[in-house]
Order: structure tokens, then C-alpha cells, then sequence
């Protein structure tokens, strides 16, 4: 299909395809390079084209947060995930073992025992056994054990389980904290080891601190899910460049009420009201001195720069301040080639919440 | 189907069917008390069922934001639409063209001449011509004409268009503005008479300020939207009581990493961002002191009251701060009668961001 920009109803997201494959390869490179498995989170792009292409460009496998999201990829045909996210529940934990039943590897995590003992249940009479990692809270105050000592306990658990086995150790870095990362990680492997528990995978993640990261003889694993398409608050934070921002919401300006306040058909059902530290709900391309200074659901508020203008029925590109909750909110967006031609991009795991 | 609540995937929406009724009504009430047509506004609820239960609770017709939210609604048999934006762009006119001709009366907005030229476009030929109504800024500093003079100027150019007729006046007050839309109304009525300009509905909206709704031989009409479900930001401010809020989103603890943190598996991908000027991200029913200080998209970050607790596996309900947002992130909801059964409720206009 060959079918214009200039058509596309707004307000639309819309993918740079050479950008994306960019991103993809280039952070690739460096897991390479640094000797880190690279295991994508599909939470970003929420597509399997673009979770396949990760894995044709030296992924091992993806991360997920939720088993919608992982049945979608294993319809997909994707055989390696990992779902981050504590399982809990009859319903959820009988999806599980269909899961599990469908790919190669799974693996899930857990930082408490009620969560091992769920999985162990379900996983008693399994063919093979479930991965079970142990989250580690290194300091993004979430979830996760607090101490080395809790996640030795955890591993332990794991592995008296039939049915379960201790696949490693994971955690979701805070801002800077690749430093708390190593240390929390190197004593609970030396407490691991005089246990005689062997911890196959260490795995770390994020996007904003992605370039530092560092195996340090300590990480295995990367898992990283924003820098597909990058976004503002990446950008305003020097983790990518502008230009390296892949992901855009289309809009158009729909009125002009006055001299300084335009008004875009793009609001928080199209950019959402994530802040992230920002001001201003994202940054409009070409117009670095208009801002969005409030959202409501189908409006975007722009105040205007003195002597700037925007016109009526003008088009503009917004790149979002959070881009992984601007994806869930379309059901598809428009793949742009190098050649200006569209296509368009199923978001396959859109509104997976459970 | 007969489907416990307890067997309910979570996150969940869940919507009590008795209390949204009572609002339905009790709303209505109001309007027939106060000799104002109601024209509920469905971008909260996104849902024929509901929308078919204003109606048959007296409602003359509904408001839809978006066309492609007015194409469900019409394919659900509602004949009477009023969409609340400016509507610019040959693909849009084109579906406006072909959603007037399946109903028994459209309307729409305009604030400035662009759009009523592209909307004369579009109609120049229709069967029938398409209601135009001025939208006004009566201090909401969205859209909307900044003075009656101006609103008068587009009513005219409305009338002089084959295919559209001025179908009167439409503003979305501020919070507490009753008196300003008042004012402006009234100096825009004054002014169109003067001019033998028909005015035959004027519209204004909102649920904050419903209740304080008058006439005033001036108001013919209202939209409120979030009234059918009510919320925290509602509920804090005084414009509901608690008990009338009938949207929860129902979560799970998945994880109690510390002493006074509890981690729940409903996130920004279930409550949203919106704060709305309130402190935190939502009310967890039966805890007042829990306080939820942060999300991720798929964590809720709660801080417990000390001596207070949540385990493993609990259950909360959380009423949203903005439970418009959060309809459209799911595809459907649960409605809970009053004998405790689900049933689906399909959020049919769900992400109709065109």
C-alpha cells in the first residue's frame, strides 16, 4: 500500500522505520561489545514485527511484564521470554503453564515465597522445569528483596521446588545506580557461591542508563525497552540524541483562539499526562519555543512564542515525554520507510494489562 | 454468564452497574427539574450500553468528542449526536459526510473560519444541512471564539453557507465559571437577536460544576460526561460522594518489599498519569492512610500507614483520579449487579482517537 503522510488522520503515531533498525542494531553492537546478552523489553514497541527484528539483530530472547503480552509474542512465534513481573493468581498461573508449554524458555520472576509457592504449584507436574529469578530491589524502590541474604533465601526455595529452578538474579536499576547495582549483585554471587548455588544470569536494565552499563564480570544480561524508539524525556536527559527519537505523535493544530494559544487534536488519549520530571507534556519538532503546557483528554494546549506562529489545520510532530505509553494507547501506528512510504504497524500487544 | 468477582483477572475494571444508573438518573432528575435538556457527554464510559441507558433515562441525544466515537454510537442505533471539536481535513469531512447520513441530526463545533469553510466543503450538496454550533471560550483558555462579537461573526458566516445551519452556542466552562458562561452567553444572545440571528440551543457542560447548573433563561442545554461513573477528583472536591463513585480499578498485591511499601499490579497502563491536581494516584478503598505515590506502567507504588498492612495476594479497589482516561485503556469492563454478578461491559469507542 502506498499511501501519504499528508492522508494520515491525525492524531496518529507514526514510526521512522531507518531509525528504529538503528536504534535496534546499535545497542546491539554495544551488548556485543561489552559481552551482555541483550534481552529487549517488548513493552515499547508492543509489536512483533519489531520484537522479531530485535532478535534477528543478535537478541536472545524479549522481556515482558505481563503473560498477555507474552502470549502475543509466542503466537508470534518467539520461543525465549522472560516476564518480569511477580505471577499470582489460579487463572494467571494456569496461562503460565500454557506459556511455558509453547516455548522454548520461560522464565519469570518472584521476590516473595507466596509468589514461589503459586509457581511451584503450577509448575509441580510441569515437562520441564520454570525459571524462576529473584528480583532484586538495588535501589529503584519497587519491587524486589532488599538484602543479598533475601535473595539467597529466595534462590534456595526456588530450588528445593519440584518443578521450578533458580534462573538468577534480577533487577530494575535506579536512575545512576549501576554502582548499587554491582555491589548488591557481587555480594549475593559470592553469598550464592558458598552456598553452592550456581546463578547462571544476572540481569540488569533500562534505557536511560543503558551506555554505562557494564558487565563487570558481575551482569550477563540487558534488558532495555525505550531505546526502540527513544523519547523526550531520554533526549532532555542526553541518553539519545533528538534525532534518534524514531517515535512521533502526528497532530494538527484544530484552532487559534488567541494570539499566543494554539490548540492540537492531540491530548492525553494520544500523549498521555506522563510528566516524568518534564515540563510541558512533549516537544513539538521545529518549534522549540512552543509549549505544551496542558493536556486534556482530546486538546493539547500550546502556548506560543512571541512573533511564532502556527496556523489553523497546520501539522505538527510531537515527540512524546514517555513513548512506552503513548504506544499502548493506538492500536496501530504508521511505519514511514526511508523512501516516504507508509505502512501499517500492528501494536500486537496493545492493552495487555493482565 | 455467572462469573465471580473473586475469578477476575486483575487489573480489572469493574463498574457497579446499581450506583451507575442511580447517577444516570439522578442527574437526569436534575435536568428535567431545572428545564435543561441533557446531552451526556460518552467519551467516560465509551459504551452503547451506557449510552442507551441515557437516553432511555430522558436524555434527547449525546456528545461525542471524536467522529470515530460517533461512528460506534451510530452503528449502536443512537440518532442524535452532538460532536464537540473542530473538525478540519478532507478524510474527516469525508466520514462526517457519511455519519450525517446515517443519522436522524448531527451537529458539530467550530471556533474559526477554516473549519467552517472545510465543513461547507463537505455539505455543500448533503441532503440535509449539517447543524453548526459557535464554540466559546468562557474562560477555560481551551478553544472556542474569545468574545460574543467573534461568536456572532461565525454564526453569521455559518448561515451563509449552503449546507450548514447555525445551530447555536456551545462552551465548556471552567471550573466555577457558571457566571462567566452566563455573561457570555447572555451578551451573545443580546447581540445575535440584535442581528435577527435565530439562536436555538446553547450549550454548556461539565460534571465538576453540574449541580450548580441554572438555566437561567439562557443554558437550554448540558453535557456532563464523568458523572456517570464519578471519581477521586469528584469525590475530593465535593461534586459526588464517595459512594457514588461505581468505577474501581480492582489490583492485587503482588510484592511487600519493606515494612511500608506494598507494590500493586495496577500502574500507569490502568489508572493512568492523571493527577488533576490531587496528590497521588488514586484512592484504595477501606485504606485511607495507604497512600499511592507512584507508577510505573504496570506498578502501583503504595505507601502503608504504620501499624497498617496489605499482603500477598490482597485484593484492593482503587478509585481513580480521572476515570475517563482509564476507560479507554481497557478493552472491556466487568458490570457487577446488585446479586454480585459480572457480566462484560464492552468499552465499544475504546481508543477512537480520530
Amino acid at each position: 500500500m502506498t499511501f501519504s503522510l499528508e492522508r494520515v488522520e491525525t492524531p496518529a503515531l507514526v514510526i521512522d522505520k531507518a531509525k528504529t533498525l538503528r536504534n535496534i542494531q546499535r545497542f546491539q553492537d554495544f551488548c556485543d561489545q561489552r559481552g551482555l546478552a541483550s534481552r529487549p523489553h517488548i513493552k515499547t514497541h508492543k509489536s512483533a514485527v519489531l520484537a522479531h527484528a530485535q532478535l534477528a539483530a543478535g537478541a536472545g530472547g524479549i522481556t515482558c511484564q505481563k503473560i498477555g503480552e507474552a502470549e502475543v509474542m509466542a503466537e508470534a512465534g518467539i520461543r525465549d521470554i522472560l516476564i518480569t513481573f511477580n505471577i499470582l493468581g489460579q487463572e494467571k498461573l494456569q496461562r503460565l503453564r500454557a506459556l511455558a508449554a509453547r516455548l522454548d524458555r520461560l522464565a519469570v520472576v518472584a521476590d516473595n515465597e507466596d509468589v514461589i509457592e503459586g509457581l511451584a504449584q503450577a509448575f509441580a507436574f510441569a515437562d520441564k522445569p520454570l525459571s524462576v529469578l529473584v528480583e532484586c530491589d538495588t535501589g529503584a524502590k519497587r519491587s524486589g528483596v532488599q538484602t543479598p541474604a533475601e535473595a539467597v533465601e529466595l534462590a534456595q526455595a526456588i530450588n528445593m521446588c519440584k518443578g521450578l529452578e533458580f534462573g538468577g538474579l534480577m533487577t530494575y536499576p535506579s536512575l545512576g545506580g549501576g554502582a548499587d547495582v554491582l555491589a548488591f549483585m557481587r555480594a549475593t554471587l559470592n553469598m550464592l557461591q558458598s552456598c553452592g548455588i550456581a546463578c547462571p544470569v544476572v540481569s540488569s536494565g533500562g534505557t536511560p542508563d543503558m551506555w554505562q552499563a557494564e558487565s563487570a564480570g558481575i551482569i550477563t544480561e540487558y534488558r532495555a525497552g525505550t531505546y526502540v524508539y527513544n523519547d523526550r524525556s531520554l533526549a532532555e536527559r542526553g541518553s539519545c540524541k533528538w534525532e534518534d527519537c524514531s517515535a512521533y505523535v502526528l497532530a494538527t493544530v484544530v484552532s487559534r483562539p488567541t494570539r499566543d494559544r494554539a490548540i492540537l487534536d492531540a491530548g492525553s488519549k494520544a500523549l498521555t499526562s506522563d510528566l516524568l520530571g518534564l515540563e510541558g507534556y512533549g516537544a513539538i519538532l521545529g518549534h522549540p519555543g512552543a509549549r505544551m503546557v496542558g493536556l486534556s483528554e482530546e486538546h493539547g494546549i500550546v502556548e506560543l512564542e512571541p512573533g511564532k506562529t502556527l496556523c489553523v489545520g497546520q501539522r505538527v510532530k510531537i515527540i512524546p515525554n514517555h513513548v512506552c505509553v503513548v504506544s499502548n494507547l493506538f492500536d496501530q501506528a504508521w511505519l514511514l520507510d526511508e523512501h516516504g512510504e507508509l505502512s501499517t504497524l500492528p501494536i500486537d500487544a496493545r492493552g495487555c494489562v493482565t
